[in-house]
């Protein structure tokens, strides 16, 4: 019934995470309708991801393909002794919204997880053994998600980590800004309770 | 923070109907993840869709490029004497799924609707009269939308037969199959019971 054309970008848009088929109708039509260069501007930046991007060396972070370091590694004003080990590219982008972090990140990229196949040597927990050696780090800030995952990750990376002379922490868990207190869950509250600090 | 290619092709998702910031990061980060060859093909498909997709002359469906009339116009097994108006192409496969309908179709292009500008002369209403004049057209059901942009453009339609000797009808309105009477609105209750059935 719809024209190939047609049915065939359905079906690709249908290729992403979460989309169905009334919403890749949805997204594909919208296209039709508008006549104009929005499906080059898509097709041009699709084309151009694969031979864009690369990871950064150290951080493993996302670079623009050929650079081999991070810019937020080798700012000269970042602290290389702080490191934020987080477990994908965009936790790093959302910590760095937040204006309040001056040291440099680490990219695990993803957290154990045996019941995804996910097993520690394939995350980059070695690399940052290595540079906890290499630059002198003095403090390694666990920000993986507050998850069994993000836990069980904080906590195999804790045990590599072993004797070495370096303060581990792990971001405050509590109350969400704006969450009424009723609607917490227990064990928010519980985190929130333990973690209270002296004003 | 984010390399170009990847926060282009963020931009251009976001540019999509109900894609929110979030929604394209996550699109774009799945396909970078994937290494597979999805970001070719959706490329290709959005590449091949302005000119992969045309217009029947006579009912306004989606046909592919290049051909005049659509198949479900041409197929001699269809009934040309009734006509089942549409608003929009999307519409017509929805129609042709239920499999209950051997007539043909002709597609609006949209809705009569003052707020977005929309007007009757900006629908191919002009066309549907001469179809009935030239095709001998027996019946034409009004099968737009249930709401008040559908039930208006059906009035200024059914104003436009005039007194040809057509019989025009609507779809059903009632309870949708499955839906609990509790739960129906008024309005729909209402259709509901003046358009109630004998056994």
């Amino acid at each position: 019934m719809l024209p190939p054309a047609l049915s065939d970008l359905i079906e690709a848009f249908g290729l992403l995470p979460g989309v169905g088929p009334r919403t890749a109708e949805r997204y594909a039509y919208y296209l039709l309708r508008q006549h104009n260069d929005t499906p080059d501007k898509l097709a041009a930046a699709l084309q151009a991801l694969p031979g864009g991007v690369g990871y950064c060396r150290k951080t493993f972070a996302l670079v623009p393909a050929g650079q081999a370091l991070s810019d937020l590694y080798t700012d000269p004003r970042r602290d290389k002794t702080i490191v934020a080990v987080v477990a994908e590219p965009f936790d790093l982008v959302a910590l760095e919204k937040t204006g309040h972090f001056q040291g440099t990140y680490h990219v695990l990229g993803g957290l154990v997880s045996p019941i995804d196949g996910i097993e520690p040597d394939q995350l980059h927990i070695k690399e940052l053994v290595k540079r906890i050696d290499e630059d002198k780090v003095e403090e390694v800030i666990l920000a993986t998600n507050a998850s069994v995952e993000g836990e069980s990750t904080a906590l195999y990376i804790q045990q590599q980590i072993g004797k070495r002379k370096v303060k581990i922490t792990r971001l405050a868990q509590g109350l969400a800004v704006g969450v009424d207190l009723e609607y917490a869950d227990q064990i928010t509250l519980g985190r929130a309770l333990e973690g209270r600090q002296a004003l």
